[in-house]
């Protein structure tokens, strides 16, 4: 069975998770965390020399860093990735914009807002950059939910996997959701989807 | 025959022109500029309301932003895409390392270095984390390039064509790559390649 390395409470380790709810895939969880700093233990190292999670590790040792990497190989053949290769690219623009407009900005603000090992690189300026550039993002997938149901068109794919946990909690990074009714209405539609589990969700030993 | 909108000097608007040059295929440049407003003209906004560059534009008129995206569809059955899926997703592991750790600090520093128009966003903190931030991607590359010759493994792939504009750009932020030998050999491999072309170049009419 393929193994998760990953934080329960970071956004980037809940996409996996979140796709093999999805899929009904089963996987271990095996959890690593800067909290306690198991990422950066001799143990960890060795599986992943920069630090991060997630890490997808196969059967046979092989292992995949990069949350929306490991997305495209555990996706690969489901109903999340689309058949059309113009189609692909699309659904790949807006998982290359959630880690360039979307995590480095509504991610980082709150990360920089509630984890206390944060609050010396909490500056001033760093959270009103993150603000403004996350305002910008959130502007961004609200204009384009306007006109259509999900990020790779009309049905669900490995982009709105990708852009949903940090979106959900963009209002614990001090994000007003209020006025981006489309962003809410997309937030739903993504909890209705069979097999949807919420961040808390891990899977049995 | 398609179309790139895109600034000659951006290295994200390189990246697909030197993929088109390494596999020849022809197409058309258009130059869209921060420089001169052109990123922000009506007739630009109609096709992408991001403002942002670069942009493919297809024959019928379907368009396509995020440089990185371009390079996934563009070199869909080409030698630089892997045809096994581990290995697919490990070149995308690269180039999503690239827009998440490697364009936010190096091509970052390097815009509020040189571009006139972002002196004022070029803040003693702003000019220090972008540093530390490159430093350490530049140290996550010269690390993988000291066992691999390529970012896909022994082939190049999508992946070194998304990093290498901006890392060989990268002195023009302040970064010194005379300690980055891997990463220098690694550049010159890139020069070697049938077709390569330097980011000056530019499609005749």
């Amino acid at each position: 069975m393929i193994t998760l390395y990953g934080m329960a409470d970071s956004g980037n380790c809940y996409k996996p998770r979140l796709l093999m709810a999805l899929i009904g895939r089963p996987f271990r969880h095996v959890e690593v965390s800067t909290f306690d700093g198991t990422t950066r233990s001799e143990a960890y190292l060795v599986k992943n020399p920069a630090g991060q999670v997630p890490l997808l590790e196969l059967d046979d040792g092989r292992t995949l860093p990069e949350s929306n990497a490991i997305l495209t190989f555990l996706g690969e053949g489901t109903a999340f990735v689309p058949d059309d290769s113009f189609d692909r690219a699309t659904m790949l623009r807006w998982m290359f914009f959630e880690q360039n407009g979307h995590e480095v900005t509504v991610a980082v603000r709150r990360s920089l807002s509630i984890y206390p090992h944060r609050k010396a690189a909490a500056t001033e300026e760093r959270l009103r950059l993150t603000l403004e550039g996350g305002r910008q993002a959130l502007q961004v997938m609200e204009q384009h939910l306007r006109k259509q149901s999900f990020f790779g068109g009309e049905r669900p794919s490995l982009a709105d996997i990708a852009l949903y946990p940090y979106t959900a909690t963009a209002e614990e990074g001090g994000f007003d959701l209020s006025a981006h009714e489309a962003i809410r209405a997309w937030l739903a539609r993504i909890e209705a989807l069979p097999g949807y589990k919420p961040k808390s969700w891990l899977p049995e030993d």
